[in-house]
């Protein structure tokens, strides 16, 4: 059975005897009796098993090393101890796998950098065990929220022959030999010899092919994986990575507002519901203050301000800054912290200086700025940004001929405003954050199971 | 609001006033009366909006476009005519985005081959809405069947610098101009300028990956896109797919198969339950019986048999195969075909020659089979592939260097058999093959929204 199921209804097992497989955490003894923190992976809290001298195998029980994987079978009674209610008297034991001295998960302190080292293996430790179980609930929460809300689940496609935002930021993906490629007459390759009979990328996003189904759904999102080429090598930072990206048709800016602040405010609470262990241990031993922060979130009404807006708050701020704030320009880390700050809560600015935002954003009337947002909040700045979509087909032409993104290769993409299009909105949240932003963890190596980054691609 | 949840309470909105946008599936009319079949997406079937002479601006009405989107203002009223219950009496109709004759998807039968052609619009169509519906509910089956029994849902890296399984099948992953590469004085490419530094591919299976995790959560899954450079033009592969493996820990083949089995139930019932308009519709016009299908295997034992009984089965029968069936070889679609026609059910084949198994399945007694698993299907062939790993490090490396596979790129995949570890199992599962099998859908084309396969990377 399952740790997890035998923790949930401990009491009716009182007496019992239970077989149970996991993990040896700890095993400290002394002559007469000894203790082993007992861990099956299921559920975030070890289990204690308890043995005396009374057992036949006492003296090989005593010195089950850490690390070992064990059957066990036990009966449930009422801890003396402190710390918990319940734990198991072992009546036998038997050492499945062994783990040698040389285990590098010792129950002691490791730094986060030393278990990066060791990727296979962290999981096996509290702070990871709950960080990626924090992961998997997540995800869950985010799939429940979309589908009880009436959305289609889309898998966008991860091949694609066309950089769609013109961002350069795309791996190149070929079944050629890399060491022999053939060239045409002009010295170029020949992509003709590839898969697809042509160049093809990773995309870095769904949206535009996300937008063809809601079109069609009127509510879709994506949940896939995501790859960009940024050679950046900062806490942030991962070249692989997931996204969510959910697209509505007949939403407006406002509207996809509230669909923001509504998916947040339950993820969190499905998060505080159903990982409460965890996000204790986080508060505990991660972020002070973790709970606080993410309670507050859930109670509050998220304030909506102006980009323009927003320059002129900072621009009337009495502080120092590192990047002058200027209307027509982008709102760096320190303007974002202090907005959240200033408004003690979620903030969205709308309303973005066009030429700092993608091709394919709303044109507001006034000809300057787009119908984008981005969400910024406490802590951790910018978790989602979206934009309501331009529906003029003639307006998206123009800019995609301004931007020089291909009018051909998209042609597609344009039709959606031709065939019954529609005024649409969606954003675009980037899962590791979330994650971050839940657990106080503040790399994102630390979140994702096997980390890419550059000059990076171990395991 | 959404139409789905009109519809699903359309009783307690009886002669209210209802405010709906989505979109113009057909407009017929005479002089004095006309309908519309009206969809927005949430909900497979159409709703009736009917509107006569005594609206304002009747005539307009009546040229609305088919692929128009619009906002209508209507009361729900019980329908006169027969084939729904209750419909919409229009009394004001605004034209959002209008739809020019040229249309594509007009109210007729149009084929598969053509509407694959035109990819971004065919979801609007009855079967293609059906069908990546009853996907992303499939999808959420598969994640409430395994969130529900306590395991974690693990994202494998897709990123990867090994060819795990020596398959030559991996797509090459770069940030190397393809056109200017540098080469090392051996004539070979210089990696240390690629991204990461060294030679990169986008992973065929998270397996490996995923043991990692089985051994920290006892039980872990995978659903993510999988890419494989197969040149193969059939109904059944495309270069791009998505991928379910599980691996759970303390868990034998008998036990993989248990989980199998229960898994596949669950997720039939589940889209039984919540796509019942979906599947009746597939029934009637993909595949007849399909219904009667599915709700045989929810109550059906799955037959267990080895390789060697099958081999044994396919020689007794009077049958004059195309490829002999031979012990020690690989079992044919025709085979496959008579045994679960034998069996009139789902039949798991066991303990296969392991010269034409993977690296990493436990080695039988006999020395001759491996301890894997595919479940064949009536209709479908092979649906889930699985096995027991090798969990004797001796045994599995001796494996890998017979079998020519890196022992030195996977040495943290071997250390897992050094610390604590234990029996375990796993399976992967196509997801579009899942889909093509509760659809009916034959070509795997039609069940992915943007498909990948050799020549067409398009969109």
């Amino acid at each position: 059975m399952d740790v997890k199921d035998l923790f949930l209804n401990i009491e009716s097992f009182e007496n019992n005897e239970v077989v149970l497989e996991g993990w040896v955490r700890n095993n400290r003894n002394q002559s007469n009796f000894g203790f082993i923190d007992f861990n099956d992976g299921t559920y975030f809290k070890n289990l204690q098993l308890v043995y005396d001298s009374s057992l036949k195998d006492f003296d090989t029980t005593g010195h089950i090393r850490v690390g070992s994987s064990v059957r066990v079978k036990g009966t449930v009674v009422k801890s003396e101890g402190s710390g918990q209610s319940y734990e198991i008297k072992i009546n036998s034991i038997e050492v499945i796998g062994d783990s040698p001295e040389d285990y590098p998960i010792q129950p002691k302190r490791h730094s986060n950098e030393f278990l990066r080292e060791v990727a296979h293996l962290r999981p096996r430790t509290n702070l990871y065990s709950a960080v990626f179980r924090v992961r998997s609930v997540v995800a869950m929460a985010i799939h429940e929220y979309f589908q009880s809300n009436n959305y289609v689940y889309f898998h966008n496609p991860i091949i694609t022959g066309a950089d769609c935002e013109g961002s350069g930021e795309m791996f190149k993906i070929t079944t050629l030999d890399l060491n022999n490629i053939n060239k045409d007459d002009k010295g170029k390759v020949n992509y003709k010899e590839d898969l697809f009979g042509k160049q093809t990328f990773i995309t870095g996003s769904g949206q535009l092919h996300g937008e063809a189904y809601a079109l069609a759904y009127k509510k879709i999102y994506t949940f896939g994986p995501t790859m960009r080429t940024e050679k950046s090598n900062t806490k942030t930072h991962a070249n692989e990575f997931w996204m969510i990206e959910p697209e509505v048709a007949f939403c407006d800016l406002n509207g996809i507002m509230d669909i923001e602040e509504d998916m947040l405010k339950f993820v969190i609470k499905y998060c505080l519901d159903k990982c409460s262990l965890e996000i204790d241990f986080f508060d505990k031993f991660v972020e002070n203050g973790l709970k606080e922060k993410l309670n507050k979130v859930i109670n509050s009404k998220f304030v909506r301000i102006t980009h323009h807006d927003a320059i002129s708050l900072l621009k009337e701020a009495k502080i120092k800054w590192e990047f002058i704030p200027e209307y027509g320009e982008d709102i760096a880390k320190e303007h974002e912290k202090y907005i959240t700050e200033h408004f003690n809560g979620p903030v969205f600015i709308t309303d973005w200086p066009k030429d700092i935002k993608a091709f394919y954003m709303k044109l507001n009337p006034d000809g300057k700025t787009v119908a984008a947002v981005d969400l910024e909040v406490p802590g951790a700045g910018e978790l989602m940004g979206g934009s309501q979509r331009e529906d003029d087909y003639e307006k998206l032409i123009s800019r995609m001929k301004e931007m020089n993104i291909s009018t051909e290769e998209l042609n597609w993409y344009t039709d959606l405003r031709k065939f019954g299009g529609c005024y649409h909105s969606g954003f675009g949240l980037g899962f590791e954050r979330l994650v971050m932003y839940l657990t106080g963890v503040e790399n994102i190596r630390d979140v994702i199971p096997f980390p890419r980054t550059p000059n990076n691609c171990n395991y």
